[in-house]
């Protein structure tokens, strides 16, 4: 999805960045809805058309397509200063989950997919959404669990099943579905993506989930397909491969999760910041007292380190995508956590104004909570975290290295 | 407002106590409203009358008002019973704030003002309030900086203010106001107890402060006291002493706090348990997995030691008022993190349902956060607790106790 | 154990515990040895003997055994006041495992047993220790993996096997050994408890077990046994029997420790205190400093709380065993946690001197880490604990609770 | 102190990580003395020669004096392979203080100096201490504190006063002192670094300060200094400039020792990983039990972050030292807490094993605790992590940003 990166210098990457935090402050910040509300249509089409207006539109979108054509190393700068608003990544388009398929798209998308596909969604023209989750015991945190199929049919396949938690499908105009697939032709059995307009007559977008986060435009609605007929061209990528693009959209979407609520992290810390530098309590600023210092050491501890991690596994992805892919687990488990902790403190160090929608805080704690379950929870994540670790160990020693518990034998 | 507690035996109590939990199960927990809805004036008073015909109704209160008569190292018990359903203590007539203000009318109220104000009140005829905390720089975690004021006037009071948080104001009869007094007759300056009609011309019930919390009856309104003139008969206790009589209020009133959103916590677990039985995840039922464990052990942990640093408190508060009000401290903040610990990791067994509505933990997070912050902030505590410790130290060292921290003078 | 405890009034334990703490100030803290160092024999006996004449030696010990006779849920405020100085238990003959081993020959032994056995030790003129962990893949965290094997002999029982961390061999006179047995007569296969002076030409006490801990007499050596042949009359109490018994043991063994643990936190808090009293730091005494107060009060929240379950499950333990040892896994993973953290807390608070031995903390943080690992994991009581947890929720639904983790089926 | 950083590569970089992987694998780790024990005189210098032969001898020293010429940037990833061992850094040449002194001496020494005391340091010769801290109430976390002075007399320094903490005095030829200093000269007030033979008559070594960790080379001793005469040669840089030095040696010093005490926690989880690999316990492997799954993942997470925190601090020490030097408080901070973690929760999967000295895990615990404290307490650097970001957030506000914390003012 990125091109020319050995043109993009240090010193266009901090412009970009210096722009792009103007724009959020100047223009994004007094558009947000009250807290608790979503983002009005009208306001985001004239926010995307600011953004573009201010060369800030699609930061992680190739020039080709209209964006600032940034690889996936440079994203994180950028993100955060969009993430310093709720709705900063719907103004410059990089909001999951059409983020997510844009990069996917650009990735393995044929041509034809991408003019009829990525270039609106890009443009800010459609919106998109991905159907990976199903009811118990279908896929949820095990992917592999997937009961929707795709049955070859003459031309095409046809798609029966049950989706939900399918987030932003009440406002999207196609929707990339992860299905499971027999062996045809010469394609293995497996999962396989199928790109399906939401106009077909064979989906049905049904009952809103009512979750704790209500930013995301167009919900986490159930999504239903019942004989749902797709051409031969709505195959994305190669039949039966699709557990393995999932692996390639979901490393980058976790981490860009992360990169967007490390900037309402951030928010966050200036909103405590700014309270305790006017406020006196017991006769003193509350700057100065040692328990509110301990809570905002403790949130800028959180803040640097998640950065860190996020741009140790960004740079990974950008040279060794399993590897990257690998260690966004750790990412997503260390920021989602960092992240819910940052706000929790904040709210604290706002007493009243800070669980009141006064102050925007107890809403941003809705809002990332979920975070710590969706795209995998992180006990699912810690699990697989664990076994990497057991295997790349034992085959260490199996190579060589000395076993390092032997606890000698006298006695 | 304890009576006869001599008669009192461990049978009555645990046949109390089933008794209330057979009502919260049969009869409570049908009738609750929509996480996140508030309950209805119609259905609590139902409940209400349920909770009298099955012999529950009002369980801390004396007897000689319609009350169980349970002296208050009874309470935890029945309140945890309670406060498994987020309208079981308004079932039962022991929510806050009403509940804090019988225990005090009954300290320290006159016979007038308690057949006039204790006993519709008792009877859930009536509704109340406490109007403390202030706009800043007034009182607020420091109960010092009290700014509304109460001036001598011809047979009563003139009082000029402005209260905030004054949760459950809306639905109002009568509030207990702390206000400042200079040095009247006898009496000497400091904080005076008022009983104010909010019918009275002087009072206005202003904005309502939207916070997470949606539970409570009457929201955490703006009140507004101008020339608001009261009889000499308002005066709770005596002139002078309200901050004394508020710590007689408070120390119970956090603990009791502790005990309602302890029974919320094991309603969370429940679900959670429930959730884990029958589900399965990569091919083991969920109660299986260790990371599950995990997480229900540090719920029985938070929960169990809960109830017993509650229960300590509880005896203490029945015997030392003085150090049991100190030792509340540790328990608000030590129950008010555990319970939301305990929340957060149900939701998190609970995965994508955990943060929808389909269940209702995600409301229980917004209900119970708060109170880290409602009744003095944990931080508030913390530096006390920490000056008491400090103190009592000191003091022992100086009657004679070892000082340990000597490292010799060798060098 | 126990006896006559219907006799023990409030202030007869409040007169024992004032003695007692006096004792370990006056008498036991000015003997202790430097940190790191054990007891010495001579100085044990002195302290010994120095405690008979207070009149406070063996407070778990019936009085028929020149103990003080106190019911277990009034071990815990003497227990912890011994516990304040490392030495403290051995002076008043309560430490572990001899203490343990007190207790379960009181309950099971038969009255032989107990005038060979607990006499003399509960008089202090014997030492003993409980044979109980083997080798991987023996008996450990799992002890329905025993390996030790007892067959039966004319007239007797023939041991072998290896046990190690056998704490206090090396000192001991006698071992309580938990061995597998066959069915034999009319006993069921199983475990079985037999009671093997150390004298025995059958037993080896092997290599010590170098451990961070160093305050225990006798350390934790292994012990083989090899055809080690011992009389019927060794049998304590039925056989097959074992592993009911040695939950009888170890429900209170955990928790005493726990007990004496939790003192030592009181201990080190103390001297924490002691040092921010005096120390200024930033022109501000410690004492002062926020961030020194979050420490201390996170401390006096942990020393609190622990107190709490301590009593909450003595209490348990005294009316209903089954009950209390399941909840003395709770007490254990929590105190045995809240004490390092204590212990960690006020070595920051000392700073330099905290990490030196020229006070005992760093010794203490030595002292007490094992203990999360020695008589169950914690990770092993976690696991029993959410099994228990899970267990009895599934019960109660099956007996009619409703089941609460319905989502309903709309979509 | 780095040379032609323009010329390293990558694979450069890696191959110095391969060679110095497998030299502490196959040369040092077989050379380790027993936990607790210190490195003897003769392996030392035997290693040092081995990786003077190996091509790996002293990383960070330019190429000029016999290292690898590394840029900071690049001593990470060496550095931890050296800390994989206690003795890997002695072995290298780049443990503390050594490592610290030869970089300050490389940057503000001159010529002279240079060859006199930086020479032999980084070609092993000589061995060097920094003389910082003070007993109370002198330097110690707060340096400005300051109660060495030297005093100007003819063609030197007289330098008197008692340092305490001053590790490796024990075996060094030469310290470098911190005194207090009155304006002198064009040299305003401060404090001025001198550079002392420790044979100088004017020195006295005193009591060794025995502290739980037990690696380093030379101990912890007081150093005694009376009417000490040195020349204005011992001048290291410029005279009143001492603090701004000690805060150009602090921020790396502070980091070196996250990146090798980041490399015992490696070593740390793979000793676990070893273990639960091999061994069963309720008849599963240990490695599948989730209870031991969440205590690898959250070692697994605790060092990647770190990893992510010292790669980020240390790329900005190269490029902007103040603001690398403020980071470092934050590396600091976050990587000694989870180094303690990781080696904390691998002494819990070893169990019995894990605590005894069968195994090094539990002398790790003694030897990285005191980084919590050293280098500045991690309540001091909070401290100043959180007056940091109030100030910053404070000067941006000034410029223009938005206030955010405005709570509106209708009620």
């Amino acid at each position: 999805m990125t091109d020319s990166p050995s043109t993009l210098s240090p010193e266009h990457l901090e412009d970009l960045r210096l722009r792009t935090r103007n724009f959020i402050r100047s223009t994004v910040i007094p558009a947000e809805p009250h807290p608790g509300e979503a983002l009005d249509a009208a306001t985001r089409i004239r926010l995307q058309m600011a953004a573009k207006e201010a060369g800030i539109f699609a930061p992680h979108v190739s020039t080709r397509y209209g964006g600032q054509g940034l690889p996936i190393e440079h994203w994180s700068v950028i993100f955060q200063e969009a993430g310093y608003s709720l709705i900063g990544p719907s103004a410059l388009n990089c909001m999951a989950p059409d983020e997510g398929n844009m990069h996917m798209l650009a990735l393995i998308g044929t041509e034809e997919q991408k003019q009829r596909y990525l270039v609106p969604l890009a443009n800010g023209d459609t919106r998109s959404c991905f159907g990976m989750t199903e009811p118990h015991p279908g896929a949820g945190s095990d992917p592999a669990a997937l009961l929707t199929t795709a049955t070859k049919v003459d031309g095409g396949w046809s798609i029966t099943g049950h989706k939900r938690f399918t987030s932003g499908a009440l406002l999207a105009d196609f929707c990339i579905v992860m299905t499971r697939t027999e062996a045809v032709g010469g394609s293995p059995a497996g999962a396989t993506m199928l790109l399906v307009d939401l106009a077909n007559p064979g989906v049905r977008v049904g009952k809103l989930i009512h979750t704790m986060d209500r930013a995301i435009d167009g919900g986490h609605p159930h999504v239903h397909f019942e004989n749902c007929v797709v051409p031969d061209s709505a195959v994305l990528g190669e039949v039966g491969k699709g557990f393995t693009y999932a692996q390639v959209r979901l490393g980058p979407a976790r981490l860009t999760h992360c990169m967007r609520w490390l900037g309402l992290a951030r928010r966050s810390l200036d909103i405590a910041l700014d309270r305790i530098e006017r406020r006196e309590i017991f006769g003193s600023p509350m700057k100065n007292l040692g328990l509110a210092q301990e809570l905002i050491a403790q949130c800028v501890i959180d803040i640097e380190t998640s950065d860190a991690i996020i741009t140790k596994t960004a740079l990974l992805l950008a040279t060794d995508a399993k590897a990257g892919s690998a260690l966004s687990s750790v990412a997503k488990v260390y920021v989602s956590e960092a992240v819910c902790r940052v706000i929790d403190r904040c709210v604290q160090l706002c007493g009243g104004d800070g669980v009141s929608d006064d102050l925007p805080l107890a809403s941003y704690l809705n809002e990332v909570r979920p975070f710590r379950i969706y795209d995998g929870s992180n006990e699912t994540h810690k699990w697989a975290i664990s076994r990497r670790a057991s295997a790349r160990r034992a085959a260490a020693v199996a190579a060589g290295e000395p076993y390092l518990a032997d606890v000698g034998d006298e006695f």
